[in-house]
């Protein structure tokens, strides 16, 4: 079920609202109608109409009242409801007869406290009348570009930054924020419980909305983890989607859990499918906020080239610390650029990066200054450290025009940001700086880091989980009614382009000593049984048999083991050698379906945690990178003398093998490990692998592919 | 030379304060004298007076002016002087003669503008007229205890944090925050220069002062690293301090050195340094300021249970999220706790942690939740996302009471802390959290991360940098005329007590026959040769020599890899098996001198950077801490069935090896790489040495110790 676009466009673009509620001072309906008024609507457009709803049809000052939504003569587009809940399924089936195409569900008292009955009654309630809604259990909605603001938060300024949040409080934080230090609100919606509409039709809603040039996006949780990877995809290859994913440690996942009632997924596998639709994830509401804020004045395309201009030593180097670990480059101004500060500045001035003009920096130092090094970087960050006896405006005047002058000049576009601190003091430039489109940032650091991010934006245009067509194939060789064992395994891979090694598997000490002689000694011989999974744990592995009579010692050594423990047989590899031994797991997250991982292993997997992980299928693009990102990536790309592996062939076997759940969906989990990666151009072979099916999984489990 | 404490004393408590320098509006004088007047000095009492001094002896309003502090009749003690730079040689002189014991010299043009000879000339003329002094180029310095502010910056409210910082600006920060989010300062220090008075000198006085509860420290560099050292020891045995140490990164140390002409030497050093001394280290003057704030207003022993309480849920999430980030423990409750606030709280309240009040909190139910969970936690962290529409005065009562009942209870002293949000809102409840003593955070991923600094505090009772009576040795068979060869190196870490492997040197084949008989095969035989410093890269070390033909073969080989590179023999040792390999170094730091270093070499070292340090020399206790804070300790504590290795062994070896240098002044480098660790009870022994003297250097190293 899509977003129906006509119900969003009359959601934030009504042509008449009705509050649903009392409009008693302090109620919340109150509050709502208190909200819309201030914030312009219904004021002077005809077009634009509030009414008031409730049983005793109370208006409110210039707010007329009615006892039906259906009793209004005029359209109303839009019913915000804060009646009490067991009133919710009604006012529906009242909206429905008015023609009301879009509610805000603000009431609470539904799933979030356990009624989730009562939610499935509004939600039927609504379907039934052809009412889409956002809710319930949330803060409201606000499209500043109609100057609409029912909602119980902060009235933002106008803008171009829209904000999706589950937590209503969150939203409330960047919206109050948004008004405090400046930051233009294009859309925001609070979608609560989301038992109709969700942060999937909002993302794709504000995907194509011409206001919104930047989305920020709060969840806890999401409905459908592949339409949403989908639908943030859809917004990243126009626009950035900056994402607060809350719940990352065990703490914050059970209170998730307790306030929502959803399970908020691993939190490994919500940072690859964020990254793999292109999202930039942050940790803090600061970050978010300070991305927003330099995103919507800076160019989409900023460079990592940035110089600082300050007129303190200290700040000065704080941020350029900071813009070094986030990844900025602070490199120094090369001599061009040096020589046009020495045409100015006197001697005492540092000229390497940062840019230090000392207290004496005047405005029109900052001018010139910054427009020197924007000659050769990418941006600049201007910071004052103020106290109480310096004139700051004058400084932030020689700011504006670096930014004017920069923007109006030819050549690329380049950013100028402001970090004029500390706060009350220089309150009056700050405003100065904001007016003119400079944005100012609490702190040099939080001025580095928003344009490292900015920097790391880029619209994405990969084929986000479709590399090639799959389909689900017949399964030759591939048990599904038992344990898969160890030759079965190998020989399917083998079918499905997964290089392993040539294999015996024998029954008995004959057979095994013929197979040995056929690949060749020496070799190495494992015992095949379903009820031993970890072989080595068991010494069910010899390796190093060097001939037909350590290979008979081998089987019955083998047989031993395996005797009142369903013993099947062994099955036998050529002994391989000066490889670099690798792990690709198969797994599936309850949010987002199969996953593929990859690292090197042993304790770098186990001591390390040096794994990564990314949502099935992936392309070569993914698959490079996740090679590419391990800690351990020098041992594949030949360090301390090492020779470089077979990358090419590793990418290969990445991407067919996390391809192969959508081919056989009863896969539950497959484990290669070790994977043998030799020298460049020699390939890769599968050394162990290990296979669980559904089926073979006690009790069922619903495979959602 | 140690601080003169009756200077400080009369510096921080002046009996007369006469400000030098131009008393017309706009002048830095002028502003000084402001400063001093606005902040009460001399308004009030007999034994506080100010004056200023200045060619015309111009006087500003109730400020008697004079034209040189000698002409003063009443007793001066501390000189502001904001003079010009050519004049301050000058004014120290007159400052002399009216036995002024201190000043601060505020007037810039110095050092930092590469003017070094200036500012010997004003240090000798202090010294001379027995005058000491912070500065020049700084900020000045505040007491509010003696409601003094003979400084630039922002009058900060009085309290019991001292501030010292490098930068006049960061510290500047500080007290403007101070100011407009309530932090009590006791004092504050800018000392620019340090051309007398410096970081170690001022640690040293607030070590002592009873004003202080807590020191907020900014550094760029130290001027005498075990000094320092020494000096913030002498503090955290009694209070904490937090640092910013800045120059983290290339461009970081780059801008240092342009701006202060000093080398910040390593960072990893400076974080062992701060470290070992006790000190808390944060990145960020956001972090120090909500320490400090923390640290004043909660039990000094905070232990690391937290519970949230908020309204609502998202920001809830992200504090836990935070919380357990940052190494708190955010249990849930235990069913006692549950039962409590099962008891007024509503079923939809979350009664784990996140405590979830819900939108419907109320000020009683703040207080009632705060009071049940501080029967289980140490702290709680009390968060309001308020919204326009809501009281969150009464929300604020409720804490408060909770916090006061909390104190007068008996049993362990708890804190509570508030993050009420977002800032504009919720201003007056703030200031209403502040005035009754609960301190309020930006956010709650803000208040936990303060708390849990405060609980990482513990007063040091380590025996600093001495853990042995060190005294320089006699240097039997260590040469220090040229390069030291590994049979000699040997025998000199055997004599100091660090476990070698049985060895031979040879200089001709029948020797090396005979060392290796003696040893019993198999053996593995190494070049010896100044010349060769990495055996293995030219084949110089052969393994696994099995007899005696195979010894002379062993010997020819390395004789003809050793032609023409000053050959001098081979060494023999026995093979070794199934031990961890490890790493012990020796380096020098031009700031902390002697240094040693652990990690498990190879990979780990040169890929994972897996590496510790610590100034040496060093006791039992850091030596264990340094093995276990490796991220590959499992591999030495026994992980995937290895073995536990000799860690009793090893850290006595770690123990002893970091005093080498006090015994052997002329050790420059020393690398034991590898040191084979065996199984519990077993040992250890170095496996290869490589020892760099200052003499065998070219160019002579000037040695600190």
């Amino acid at each position: 079920m899509g977003p129906d676009l006509t119900a969003l466009d009359r959601l934030f673009f009504p042509r008449g609202v009705a509050v649903i509620g009392s409009a008693s001072e302090g109620k919340l309906g109150y509050e709502l109608i208190r909200q819309v008024r201030d914030g312009g609507y219904g004021v002077s457009s005809e077009s634009e109409r509030l009414f008031v709803v409730n049983p005793k049809a109370q208006g409110a000052p210039g707010v007329p009242g009615y006892a039906a939504v259906a009793d209004i003569e005029a359209p109303v587009d839009l019913a915000v409801i804060a009646s009490p809940p067991a009133t919710v399924p009604a006012v529906l089936e009242d909206c429905g007869k008015a023609g009301v195409a879009a509610a805000a569900i603000i009431t609470a008292g539904f799933s979030e406290v356990g009624n989730e009955a009562a939610e499935r009654e509004v939600a039927a309630a609504a379907e039934r009348n052809g009412v889409r809604f956002v809710g319930p259990n949330c803060a409201g909605i606000v499209n500043t570009a109609h100057h609409l603001h029912p909602s119980l938060e902060t009235r933002p300024p106008a803008g171009t930054a829209g904000v999706i949040a589950q937590s209503g409080a969150v939203g409330g934080i960047v919206l109050a924020w948004a008004k405090q230090y400046g930051l233009g609100i294009s859309k925001f919606v609070s979608y609560g419980n989301a038992a109709d509409l969700n942060e999937i039709d909002l993302l794709e809603y504000l995907a194509d909305d011409p206001e919104t040039q930047v989305i920020a996006l709060y969840i806890e949780s999401v409905s459908d983890g592949r339409r949403f990877m989908e639908a943030v995809h859809g917004c990243t290859q126009g626009k950035p989607v900056v994402v607060i994913k809350a719940g990352r440690t065990e703490a914050g996942q059970r209170a998730i859990l307790s306030h929502t009632g959803s399970m908020a997924g691993a939190d490994r596998v919500y940072d690859a499918a964020l990254r793999q639709c292109g999202a930039l994830r942050v940790q803090s509401v600061e970050e978010m906020f300070d991305f927003c804020k330099a995103f919507v004045s800076v160019p989409s395309d900023l460079g990592r080239r940035v110089a600082v201009v300050t007129n303190s030593g200290g700040p000065g180097v704080m941020a350029a610390d900071r813009g070094e670990e986030v990844g900025l480059d602070i490199r120094q101004p090369g001599s061009t650029v040096q020589e046009r500060l020495s045409d100015f500045l006197p001697g005492h001035c540092a000229l390497e990066n940062p840019i230090d003009l000392t207290v004496q920096g005047t405005g029109e130092w900052y001018r010139r200054a910054l427009l020197a090094v924007l000659e050769e970087y990418d941006a600049a960050v201007a910071i004052n450290v103020s106290t109480p006896y310096l004139d700051s405006l004058e400084l932030a005047r020689g700011v504006c025009e670096a930014a004017e002058q920069a923007a109006s000049g030819p050549g690329p576009e380049k950013a100028v940001v402001a970090a004029f601190l500390p706060e009350e003091i220089v309150a009056e430039s700050v405003s100065y700086l904001e007016d003119r489109g400079v944005p100012n940032f609490a702190t040099g650091e939080r001025a580095v880091a928003a344009l490292s991010l900015v920097s790391q934006y880029e619209p994405t245009d990969r084929d986000l989980l479709r590399p090639t067509g799959l389909s689900v194939r017949s399964t030759p060789g591939f048990d599904f009614e038992g344990p898969v064992l160890e030759p079965r395994a190998m020989a399917w891979l083998e079918e499905n382009g997964i290089p392993v090694p040539a294999f015996r598997f024998a029954e008995a000490a004959d057979g095994a000593v013929e197979g040995c002689r056929q690949l060749g000694y020496p070799v190495v011989m494992k015992i095949v049984s379903p009820e031993i999974l970890h072989k080595s744990d068991v010494g069910g592995v010899i390796v190093g048999v060097e001939d037909d009579e350590a290979a008979r010692q081998a089987f019955r050594e083998l047989e031993r083991i395996g005797s009142g423990r369903d013993f099947r047989g062994v099955i036998i590899y050529p002994m391989v050698e000066g490889a670099q031994e690798v792990l690709l797991g198969l797994s599936r997250d309850p949010q987002f379906g199969p996953v593929v991982a990859f690292g090197l292993g042993g304790i770098y997997t186990e001591i390390w945690e040096d794994v990564t992980l990314r949502v099935a299928p992936i392309g070569r693009e993914d698959a490079k990178e996740m090679i590419r990102e391990i800690a351990s990536y020098p041992l594949l790309a030949g360090a301390r003398g090492e020779p470089r592996r077979d990358l090419d062939a590793l990418t290969d076997v990445l991407v067919q093998f996390s391809s192969l759940p959508f081919q056989y969906p009863d896969l539950y989990e497959v484990d290669l490990n070790p994977v043998f990666v030799f020298g460049d151009g020699e390939g890769v072979l599968v050394g162990d692998v290990r296979v669980i099916t559904n089926s073979s999984l006690p009790g069922s489990y619903d495979a959602p592919f």
